[in-house]
């Protein structure tokens, strides 16, 4: 038997193909398949369509030694994938009689008849394997052809998800080659995506012609940089090492630049360094309106550091709410440093807090001058004695600004916590 | 010359095929083929690899008659899109004098000088007319092959927005069918996706044998429904005129469950009444931690209707911040309706506003309990002697528990305000 080693994914629902929604599953598919050594070189999107379906099973089947499918296992006229691959496959479909009772079963749970419709779903191609779904009633298909392996899954995450674990862990790892595929990412914030390849790029040559190679791609994205680095090898502990090296690495080129090298976002380094020394944060929003709370407490337990936060949108509300003095703000406009670091100091006193962190700015589309464009933000964040200002001007549409300013902030606070 | 009708969109790129990245261009692709008619019926990504990218354009011109690329434009060795397209075409390449010019310019005026590896950019094969680039130096491509249209266009999305609206307002619009498939969504909170579609799915029969065929899709996402409605027609106002009356039917049907028939999202929705009758709102947050402040204040203008917000995770700040009586917590636990009333008065005394909503909750992994297991929230919202309260059980981790109650307290408000 031939391992398995290239995979297409091939996304089945024509809601995928409009200018609302597109396929997020291959993601999930894509880290569970690399686990394994497998790599994904192919992602198709097919509509409920059976001539594009049957042609994308095709395709795929030509390129790969497995081809992932999702979706169109429902049991409505639209779902059409058992039936297109049973046909491209030259099987026969036959009723699964364990599968019915099954279903008959979930709906007798919920005090309900199962409607015929639903028959649909036993329907299993000939030869192939069954694979139960703990959380709905389409089942998952696994189907061997000349040497590759097709896989059916269904399309909604919280049914893929155990189904594909449950399959990587088990049928796919014993049909694998062997060799993990290992990616790690560097995050980075306060350099460019030119300055980082800069500062690393004299390191892609030795990693390339290692003994384990290690492939690097640099992505820039709202707020920060990142190193995406993956190494094949024949263990996970193998590429892991290759890989910690390499991390090793980029540190010494970026330092504090580099805020993460495990995937943590930027609130949850934070949130861990607040928790483990035992400090509590307050933040003063304006043009943020939130978010940078929000993504604080976007992290479990993150109700152990921080305990309030304001929005001070108007000038009345940062004195009232913050004590900043309405003269300062006459006499340097809200937007200004002076104002945010009268914010941090306020809303620090007023909290009882060890660290707070302030935003004021303009995040658009109107509200700009020619000295303070739209996108100029300015932060400004205080821990015992220390204190630190900048302003910013970020591009963008005002979404963006806010991210970028929500960025910034945390990366203020981060740096002055690791300083 | 045929008219283009059926498109396929080939996005180019490896970081595409990873866990962390996926194609989002096409959706912005398929809003505007879709205005002229064109559907998307097919959507590959592929990685920087010749042979993928080359079998890719192969089987897209197979299938359709207007093949979009995008990405693989850059100037280094990776970015293929360019020499594999017309390696498949058959059209030698040639390097066009004035995109290299173009290309210098861009360099000189940032004080640089023209890396020799842009010079690939300026490439341009046989027959292929180029699309000028406003916002980078990859200038787009356009050929014509056998009948069917093959598109260039570069990845990053502020270079690809601009010319792409260009030629789909020029050169497209003048080879499509003059069929507009033309689009709206209902937007429905209050109703699970079994409830819609038990109370519309009467219309479906009528719709689908109209003069101007109305066809429907239902789409649940987190705390709201979707009815996805599209027309083809000879034109857009005739498909305009079958939409409207599709969307007064459903609206007949549903009721106030409908919030916005425009693709507005809730906080718009909000937005647009506050500001309309002149009232101002504050929100006092504790387990969405600010995620319905950053929505409100995601639109633009909201600083008219919002001046301040509070989040209140601790109940010390429950009680300074919003004078909820530390008895009332005592008595009824922080999370209950008393409190969130309370929240939501002592809010809107505050900040002087018109209108309040308040939220406590539970949005774990930690803090359940049998009685209020994680999940549980209950939203409070009061405008002039009105007030509304109502305990939520939400399914799902912990982001997904904050935006459901983040739209729960939206859609409170929204129901409030045009009761």
């Amino acid at each position: 038997m031939r391992a398995l080693s290239r995979a297409a994914i091939l996304a089945v629902g024509s809601e995928m193909l409009t200018p609302s929604r597109t396929d997020t599953n291959s993601l999930l598919i894509t880290e569970q398949l690399n686990t394994l050594g497998i790599e994904v070189v192919l992602k198709m999107i097919v509509g409920d369509d059976r001539a594009e379906l049957a042609n994308g099973v095709r395709v795929a089947l030509d390129r790969v030694d497995l081809v992932v499918c999702t979706g169109g296992l429902g049991p409505t006229d639209d779902d059409l994938t058992r039936d297109v691959v049973a046909d491209v496959l030259g099987r026969p479909l036959r009723e699964d009689e364990s599968i019915t009772s099954h279903i008959k079963a979930r709906f007798t749970r919920r005090g309900m008849q199962m409607p015929e419709i639903n028959r649909r779903q036993a329907m299993v191609p000939e030869g192939g394997l069954v694979i139960e779904n703990p959380n709905g009633s389409a089942p998952g298909l696994w189907l061997e052809h000349e040497g590759r392996v097709v896989l059916l899954l269904p399309g909604p995450p919280r049914e893929l998800r155990p189904m594909l674990t449950r399959v990587v862990e088990s049928s796919l790892a014993a049909r694998a080659a062997g060799m993990a595929l290992v990616r790690r990412v560097v995050r980075i914030t306060g350099r460019t995506e030119s300055h980082t390849e800069e500062a690393v790029q004299s390191l892609y040559a030795p990693w390339a012609s290692a003994p384990v190679p290690v492939a690097a791609t640099i992505l820039a994205s709202l707020g920060q940089v990142e190193l995406h680095l993956s190494v094949r090898a024949p263990s996970r502990s193998a590429a892991a090492g290759a890989l910690d090296l390499a991390v090793q690495q980029v540190v010494e080129r970026l330092g504090p630049d580099v805020y993460s090298t495990d995937g943590r976002a930027l609130e949850q380094v934070i949130g861990e360094v607040l928790a483990e020394r035992g400090l509590r944060i307050a933040v003063a929003e304006s043009c943020t309106g939130g978010l940078i709370t929000s993504r604080l407490t976007d992290v479990a337990g993150s109700s152990r550091y921080l305990d309030q936060s304001v929005v001070t949108y108007s000038n009345e509300a940062k004195t009232s709410l913050l004590d900043v003095p309405a003269e300062l703000i006459a006499a340097h406009g809200a937007v200004s440093e002076p104002v945010a670091r009268a914010m941090a100091e306020g809303m620090r006193a007023r909290a009882g807090a060890d660290v707070a962190v302030a935003v004021t700015g303009i995040a658009g589309p109107g509200g700009g001058s020619p000295e303070k464009p739209v996108g100029t933000v300015v932060v400004s964040a205080v821990m015992g004695s220390a204190a630190r200002s900048r302003v910013f001007r970020f591009v963008g549409e005002r979404e963006m600004v806010k991210f970028q300013a929500s960025q910034a902030a945390l990366d203020m606070v981060r740096r002055m916590l690791t300083a």
